[in-house]
């Protein structure tokens, strides 16, 4: 019976491996090394280079010594870096010495960039050449090579003695090339390339821009140290746009994923920003005490206070991403600011009078109006109404104009969150509204 | 002079071509045909492909004629239909009949698919074996085929006469193969591939999922239509996030750059979700209204109102933008609601604790305390602390189950955006603060 089962289990392997690559993580230690034996050999090996570095340590960190030997090997030296600096200083030695002495010594050069750096993300693993090969020689050396383990062979690179890059010829190029040229008669001069302390966010932007499919990292001596690849991109991207993403809901990056962070963290990354916005928001407090007797003397005006600060905040939620995300891609620059105050003065206007037209409506129409908003109640809708247009558009104006400011200051855009462009909005909105009703009702209710 | 001029703006193509890229979006129409001309044709060429769509539209209608199919020619097939599809239909004809004969009828098939599924990504140039070839038979067949344009010779798909997928073999596998064996010995059988009318970000997922440069896309009758290669999941991606972080931000996706969107466009996109929200709003003033008498009594209390129902919003922010970018990137799925709900109970009890002592002791030692909030400050003090615990706990819940309830009733989980979490909360944040307001205030204030 329980051979059967395992039959059962062996003959549908890549749909276990399917299955438990997508639970990996919600399962428990146990059932991960469980699931990880039933795999056929060549389904353990694509999940585990599937599975990225912190849960790559786990499984490892789970196995007996000798598999994590067999296991530690599989990974490319990139990889295998990422895995050593998640774990902590004084085990990584202990697992550098089972790696084989050659990709040991690629792996501690790689351990020494930062992880989100052209250096730390890159590949030491690329195809070379030397320009005074002939296209024949080239392609059956490149064939040597090919049997070690090569991260790609879309671009081959062409170096001189030192190391230094002279050249690129995309394989498909060399491959179509008469065999007789020599390789520097094929091969482009004009080479994209990036410092080896490039942040990962701007490389990413080389090799879009230029749509590589792979870019050399050089050192400051112009010595290839090895080649970023679009696949590591993809990760980049993803990456950075769930940063974005977190800092526009207001919370400091969580740097892992949600269900992963320790409450202590979560709590912490977000009581940063909650507690700057409480302090900030504490003005509106002292902005209400100063229309205190305003207030008092007119209770119906209270009503509509988170009514229109909230909609101020709406339209600067809306702006502040609309920019944070234009400036992100490229898009929207330092010095198109005029073009975004401009439009977004008109954008602006037009929906502030759209919500003004909805809220004057809401208050005259109201069934019960005069019981509920006294006798002036048309006052009072013009004035809903007017503080609807103002609050709008200085909430679209201030969510558009934060992100340049924190930019020239050298910050990070991403930072002018939708709860903080909210948080500006609301103190400024309430004065708003207030002077409004000063205007209209002066000599009536107040 | 003007030669002079000319030279060293010719010495200096390559960052004119890059300038010129940079700027591309903000130039005039004259402006870009003006830079377009000055460029050597290599850089030219360079700069028109790394264009998107719709520029490469704009350039084309700009050009005479002649040149337009000189450069229309330039696009493989598949950014040939992208672009083709940016036109309005009638001009779609005239610019079909300036391509070659084959590339029009790739360019016809690949028409019929949408921009966002599979079909629509994918190219039809991909390299191709028969699996009773030898390997070395195979090397040179591809070299034949590497001179005609291929997108990606990474991987070579092996098909039978009924063009069905029968195994794959990575270019650097089959270079590194001995070469009197066959195709057959050396391709895997067990292929990754994607249907043709699949989503892209589905086909994103399954690319990443197992770290692949490129994957086939069949018919219904598995015959293989064309690949999408990892460069074309970049701008998946990109533009992916950019949709969340729209939605995040309360509006609707823009579908193009913010600075190109039509005014009247960008404030259609805006007012909809702008409108819904300002009606959901109205119930604050709903609410207000039944705690109109009380705020008379206690005009002190209305002074809170902002801070409170505004530190729910922020935290339900938090909450609900990490949940959505979560369940984006796979990390949180819908059985996963109930751990997400005791970490966001316990998150938010944390928080609420950190802004209600801040809030405590705002109050209780504010210098002018008793002239402000009059002789019972300290039960003021109670009311606002409390009141924050209660109004942040439910809004860190209610932001991070709303996307669980958008995804299980079949909406996109990130409509949940910042502003409508922030409206839910408002009103149950103004019932929360006046229940808690009249259990402390009963009796001296209420």
């Amino acid at each position: 019976m329980e051979v059967a089962d395992e039959d059962r289990l062996r003959s549908s392997d890549s749909l276990l491996a399917d299955e438990l690559m997508e639970t990996w993580t919600i399962l428990s230690e146990e059932e991960r090394i469980e699931g990880f034996r039933l795999l056929a050999p060549e389904e353990a090996e694509d999940l585990f280079l599937g599975l990225d570095a912190p849960h790559q340590v786990e499984l490892l960190r789970s196995l007996p010594p000798r598999e994590r030997q067999i296991w530690l090997r599989q990974l490319p030296p990139d990889d295998a870096a990422d895995a050593l600096q998640e774990m902590p200083e004084e085990e990584r030695e202990s697992y550098l010495a089972l790696i084989d002495a050659e990709t040991r010594r690629e792996v501690t050069a790689l351990m020494a960039y930062a992880e989100d750096e052209a250096g730390g993300l890159m590949s030491p693993r690329y195809a070379r050449l030397r320009p005074e090969m002939r296209v024949d020689e080239a392609i059956s050396y490149l064939r040597r090579q090919a049997r070690e383990r090569l991260e790609t062979i879309y671009y081959v690179y062409v170096l001189d003695a030192e190391q230094r890059l002279l050249g690129v010829v995309s394989f498909r190029e060399l491959f179509a090339a008469p065999p007789d040229k020599t390789v520097r008669d094929v091969m482009r001069t004009d080479v994209v390339s990036v410092p080896d302390d490039m942040d990962q966010e701007a490389v990413s932007d080389v090799i879009a821009q230029h749509d590589l499919m792979a870019v050399p990292v050089l050192d400051s001596e112009g010595r290839i140290k090895g080649i970023v690849t679009i696949d590591d991109i993809v990760d980049v991207v993803r990456e950075e746009a769930t940063e974005d993403i977190q800092k526009i809901g207001g919370t400091e990056a969580l740097d892992a994923p949600y269900l992963q962070v320790g409450m202590r963290e979560m709590v912490r990354k977000r009581a940063g920003w909650l507690a700057i916005l409480f302090i900030g928001e504490m003005l509106t407090a002292t902005a209400m005490s100063y229309y205190e007797d305003r207030i008092a003397r007119a209770v119906v005006l209270a009503l509509f206070i988170p009514l229109i600060i909230s909609s101020g905040g709406n339209a600067g939620s809306q702006a502040t991403t609309l920019v944070i995300r234009a400036m992100g891609m490229g898009e929207v620059r330092l010095r198109d600011w005029w073009r975004v105050f401009r439009r977004e003065l008109a954008a602006g206007l037009a929906l502030g009078a759209i919500l003004g037209a909805i809220g004057l409506l809401r208050v005259v129409l109201w069934p019960k109006r005069a019981a509920t908003y006294g006798e002036h109640f048309l006052l009072i809708g013009y004035t809903v109404s007017i503080a609807l247009v103002g609050v709008v558009m200085w909430g679209a104006l201030a969510g558009s104009m934060l992100p340049f400011v924190l930019r020239r200051l050298g910050f990070d855009p991403a930072s002018a969150s939708a709860p903080f462009v909210a948080t500006l909005v609301d103190v400024t909105g309430l004065v708003i509204y207030f002077s409004v009703a000063t205007f209209f009702l002066r000599g009536t209710l107040l």
